[in-house]
């Protein structure tokens, strides 16, 4: 039996509540007692969205369901989107849009930087825009983009605010309703900590209205909505056969995170981050973004010119046990990206990192900064 | 813990070696270790399935995203496509390729009637046509239709030929390449036996020589499965995260299936139909499909009138722990379909339900023909 610390960008380790509730025995789709499993996976992510919106829900495939879920309810052909790219999500969401036929308008900032919201203005001033679509939690460069403000400038002009959520949602704050956002999509398998293949998804009242006024057909029956929501709302009509002991492991995972709390949820990842941050520096290492736009949970950390980082992440994985992720698209090779996310966002989680960082990096004769095990005393240290 | 026989459409109960892998620490989507599990997956598919189309693998979604990709992938706006209704899942299929742009020419036959090759070479006959699409086993209604002879007709035709076969796929005989199918798509969850949420699917050469002819782009991301082979095939980049836990279990359940050896598993579930059949008729039921056309795993028995099948299936699920499916559609209230898929077929099982089902309906007021015990004493004769 392999067993792995997975510290990339997701799937993270799962809990053993949720992991256990994988072998509830199974139950039918329709079952009385499987359509309670349903609401009160709404009702816990209506709290971990904070949001009232009643279209919430878990969408049955990954993340990039959840994606595509979105996009295909609310675009449609001829559709002005505005798409937030500063990483390779941002490309997708843009790429997706494309292939639903929107005349897609694309704001960038290089990778590792965030967005700035008077950029994004300007774009939204260009012309009447359906949609803004952009990144929260930048998996691929660990670049935080501003949600609020972002939501603030996409409803100024009366587009719809679209936000991928996916590595942001029970790790950093999150606030549907808060912060204006009109339609947000995740995984289950990052700080959420399920097991992978869920997408929770949260359509407001505005995001619903353009819905029910498409002039198109909806070009999709899985990801449709409007037919979607009869299986989960109160009609409780077939739409499709649910992945059971998901939702069995989804409900427990999201049980655990409301028992811990949003907001204790939240700093432990900050102080594992910070943990991290000071034995990597400890070591001589930066991260890519700057420091106001970094994410606790998944850190972009720049390598030096000529170090094999093929070769690091192999030793830590066949050495340590320890998986981390590649640099996506134009960071391939320039940087690794470890995160901390959901039961793996500890500090003592950072520590043991460094050490087999330090260890993997010495075996490749790259001795990092500092006196042996600076990068681990640091991580201790770190308030 | 609530437990269930589940002998409705699907799912069926998990063997235990298939439930055991769900808790398999997890790993990478992209770990070395997991792609090993894709290979297996798609080699044991690939038996099951009996093809040798490289292009054979497990979409992370349910049957419907199954149907969704295939259909998604194969049509483009303005195809002319032949789909077999005969029931629900051909009406599903039939609405999906609308929404996709097709000109959609539907054949139909009643509901519990298989359909005829001849009217289907008739429709074919009317226009070219891209695409023959129709469901194998009709799980609304228990019918099966004639594979090979509708993939014959197609070819004659030079459409390419697209099966449903969810609810076959493991408990009659599929034989891909020898029926002359082009692509085909499943569900894990039914006589596969392993939990809900993956959608085997399998394109041959002349519906990937279709997909690479594409003039418009591809609608979906998700589903699009050229880009999805990157992920599967040799170069193992990344294209979603792939439910990790669900893919331990489903390799875990093609094992069980290939160690049993997939004639036995067919000779098994006609076994548990007979003994269900007899014992039914016993009873004075009679299943709703021809003789010739019946599906052994999925039974559509006709309800006298005036029965209160909601009730019935009530009194199944909580006085006996036993689901069993409604009807769908135009036959909701006629019928009630009793599945006997992987696990669950057994000729014990089939007797049991029958135990059940007596009591169900005597409690009821509608007391079945035969003396007491006729329809189990009838299944365990059943040769």
């Amino acid at each position: 039996m392999i067993e792995r610390l997975l510290l990339g960008p997701g799937p993270s380790n799962v809990p053993p509540e949720s992991l256990q509730a994988l072998l509830r025995p199974t139950l039918g789709h329709l079952d009385p007692d499987f359509l309670q499993v349903m609401n009160r996976i709404r009702e816990r992510l209506q709290l971990v969205f904070r949001t009232k919106n009643p279209h919430t829900l878990a969408v049955s495939g990954t993340g990039t369901a959840g994606m595509e879920m979105m996009l295909t309810n609310l675009v449609e052909r001829g559709d002005r989107v505005v798409v937030v790219v500063n990483g390779f999500f941002g490309g997708r969401g843009a790429e997706m849009a494309r292939r639903l036929g929107a005349e897609v308008v694309e704001v960038k900032a290089p990778w590792g930087q965030p967005i700035d919201p008077a950029a994004v203005e300007a774009a939204l001033a260009g012309g009447r825009t359906a949609l803004l679509y952009f990144v929260h939690a930048e998996t691929s460069t660990g670049v935080r983009n501003d949600a609020a403000a972002l939501a603030t400038v996409g409803r100024r002009h009366d587009a719809l605010v679209l936000m991928d959520c996916v590595t942001s949602l029970g790790g950093l704050p999150v606030d549907i309703d808060g912060f204006g956002v009109d339609a947000a999509f995740s995984g289950s398998q990052k700080c959420l900590g399920a097991p992978c293949g869920l997408a929770p998804i949260t359509f407001g009242a505005r995001a619903l209205a353009k819905i029910e006024a498409r002039k198109s057909p909806m070009p999709s029956i899985y990801f449709d909505l409007l037919w979607l929501e009869k299986y989960w709302g109160s009609e409780k009509s077939y739409h499709h056969t649910a992945p059971i002991q998901n939702f069995f492991a989804f409900e427990e995972a999201l049980r655990v995170i409301l028992d811990e709390g949003l907001d204790r949820r939240f700093e432990r990842h900050l102080a594992a981050h910070r943990a991290l941050l000071a034995g990597l520096q400890a070591m001589g290492f930066e991260l890519l973004p700057p420091a106001a736009n970094r994410l606790p949970m998944l850190n972009a950390v720049v390598l030096p010119a000529g170090l094999d980082e093929a070769a690091l992440r192999k030793r830590l994985l066949l050495h340590h046990g320890i998986e981390i992720g590649a640099g996506l698209g134009e960071l391939k090779g320039k940087i690794v990206r470890i995160g901390l996310m959901g039961r793996n966002a500890q500090r003592s989680t950072a520590a043991l990192f460094l050490g087999a960082f330090e260890e993997s990096l010495r075996a490749l004769g790259s001795a990092p900064a500092g006196a042996p095990g600076a990068g681990v005393a640091a991580a201790h240290a770190a308030a």
